[in-house]
């Protein structure tokens, strides 16, 4: 089942040696790789942020592809390293939550703490275990190893939650997950669920609240449904409600975060 | 003709989940294709920047590569997606003029708007065509699916112009086409039309205007050939006169923009 | 003994159309190669980050890789470019000391000046010779095409030093070599002889001193050994001292900069 593809999500940046060395290890060991590079602009110890971004990205990923997260504030600790066999892929990590989004969502077979020691490069420091550790793990991982040689199997992990938003009848209350480069707040409110709850509400207007600021907003099927520089609420590329300015930041204009509570309510046109 | 060879242009940064869902979708689809980053740091929406990057790296692909440009402000509204084969590569992308250059400079056998939705994944939204339409029409191409599959041939589609400078006997007037990381601008003067109309000139001082912004300048084969800090005119990597200061930046000496008017004289020394 | 993988170190940035130019040539040549970004984001000309980066990671890749570096601030002059067979890797740069810590630890057995212009793409530009000439001659060594190919053998090269430190009974005298994005300074201070020197001064306090800049620090197997905030140094992952603050920057506290003096001594707790 596995395949050659190889997904990397780190907070290490690209300026410094960091990912190249990832990268060097797991070719070494299976130079039949293809390594595509999720992001490595995680802020830094943002478990949370990682935890979003591969939940929205693995199940793009070819059936057998190999995730490796390298965002690790316990780095060195006695935090455990898992080692992953999910319904569609494989997953490397801490145990620190950074997983357990994408996990939820695919469900899995085995999970597995990383020890055999065997598999690690000699190293004279504790600081870098995605390249001493995790890096050729993935290697072997690409090349059919099977879990259990990696270490014994374990029950529990650490968790992260994204919570699920409150659809009521005439409000909804949900929080902002995930923040993207065009300044698009992306909700836990799924949008289908929204569509449903607004159809019974045609013609009003559409009242929204983030993190205490205030304005009227239009649904739309695409940015370009609504009129530029207008708040516009679309149903986004993670099938989740977005927060939107056509060719402009909703989070700038809001002063959002990642976490703002975000209340929806219409009212009646006069 | 396919080569394995996939380049990849979009205004999407490096820090979301935007770059690797595309690339997992082609690569679920093929998984053998190598995809090369050209840039993902267009300015937002920027078809002109884009458009320029795409005319300039092409070349340099090997033939059969797919080129999938996603620098596309249109998304969702009815603006067509084109594929096309080119005399020498393949290319995806909206029709919004980003193709348009490339094209001019390559040739083109056949262009058609993509129609065909069973290569598209389904998807609960609108906004990331580049993901669920774009990419797999990508893995697809990259596989040898003939491009008629994909939709009816189109006959017109828009055009981004680079304009073409005006080389007189007294002057030369241009423009600013690019301007790189170094903070050289790129002209539209060809290199050679320059040293030909130069080559009467010999001894002639060059006096510079960069959108209102006068100089001297020296014309040098390659950086060293001209004095550190001193406003140069080169030959630049495109084949295309550029404006340079050798370690320095001649877009902050000139406060010069993109677009910015370019005049060239001579003036005999005295 | 030629492997797929070429590992590639530029100051190009990742915004224009030099990196992915280099790229296509080389993949035209060889479309079985696997590209590595080592980095891109070298500051502009600097020599001496770019030989530290490419020493740090080259170990990691595989036998038979082939590394290009282009940080290049002569180009177009005289300086040569060399074609190295090392003892495990192959080399392409400029030189100017960028490959040289990097031959120094793994030794070479062959090293040539580029020469041979059948390799070279025909240009009119003198600007871009890691496209015209460093990247086809990086394709044709992937492929197995022997160094004298290339060009006449050489004897000597310009060098870059990282300095040796002083390790007297008292003090250690070091500097630091790199600041990676955490802001961890990396010195040239072995780990294993500072462990070694600190051994019989045990129980003892250590006193830092960065650039002029003083304070106490404390010893620690990983970060997570040493108390949040506090000045910590850490044999780092590239087996020599490092100056850390767990979750901050310590380059920031200390005010301190690539090349400043470090020196360590510690003081009998009373």
């Amino acid at each position: 089942m596995t395949s050659p593809v190889v997904g990397l999500l780190t907070d290490f940046g690209t300026r410094d040696y960091f990912v190249p060395a990832v990268k060097a290890v797991i070719l070494s060991i299976n130079p039949e790789v293809r390594i595509v590079d999720i992001s490595h602009e995680v802020k830094a110890f943002s478990t949370r942020q990682a935890a979003f971004l591969l939940w929205a990205v693995a199940p793009y990923f070819p059936e057998g592809a190999v995730f490796l997260v390298v965002v690790d504030p316990g780095v060195g600790s006695s935090r455990r390293i898992l080692v992953v066999h999910g319904k569609k892929h494989f997953y490397v990590g801490p145990d620190n939550g950074v997983l357990s989004p994408a996990l939820e969502a695919e469900g899995w077979k085995e999970v597995r703490e990383l020890r055999t020691e065997k598999f690690f490069l000699p190293s004279s420091s504790r600081t870098f275990e995605g390249r001493d550790k995790m890096a050729p793990v993935v290697g072997w991982l690409s090349r059919g190893v099977p879990l259990k040689e990696f270490g014994p199997p374990v029950s529990s992990w650490e968790k992260i939650f994204f919570p699920p938003p409150r659809i009521l009848s005439q409000t909804i209350h949900g929080e902002v997950l995930f923040i993207d480069r065009f300044g698009n707040l992306i909700t836990n409110i799924p949008g289908m669920e929204f569509k449903e709850w607004l159809r019974n509400r045609a013609g009003q207007n559409i009242r929204l609240d983030v993190g205490g600021v205030s304005c009227w907003a239009r649904y739309g099927e695409s940015f370009f449904s609504v009129p530029p520089k207008k708040m516009a609420l679309i149903v986004g590329s993670c099938g989740y409600l977005e927060v939107a300015v056509r060719e402009a930041s909703a989070a700038k204009k809001l002063k959002a975060r990642v976490g703002a509570r975000i209340m929806i309510r219409t009212k009646k046109v006069k």
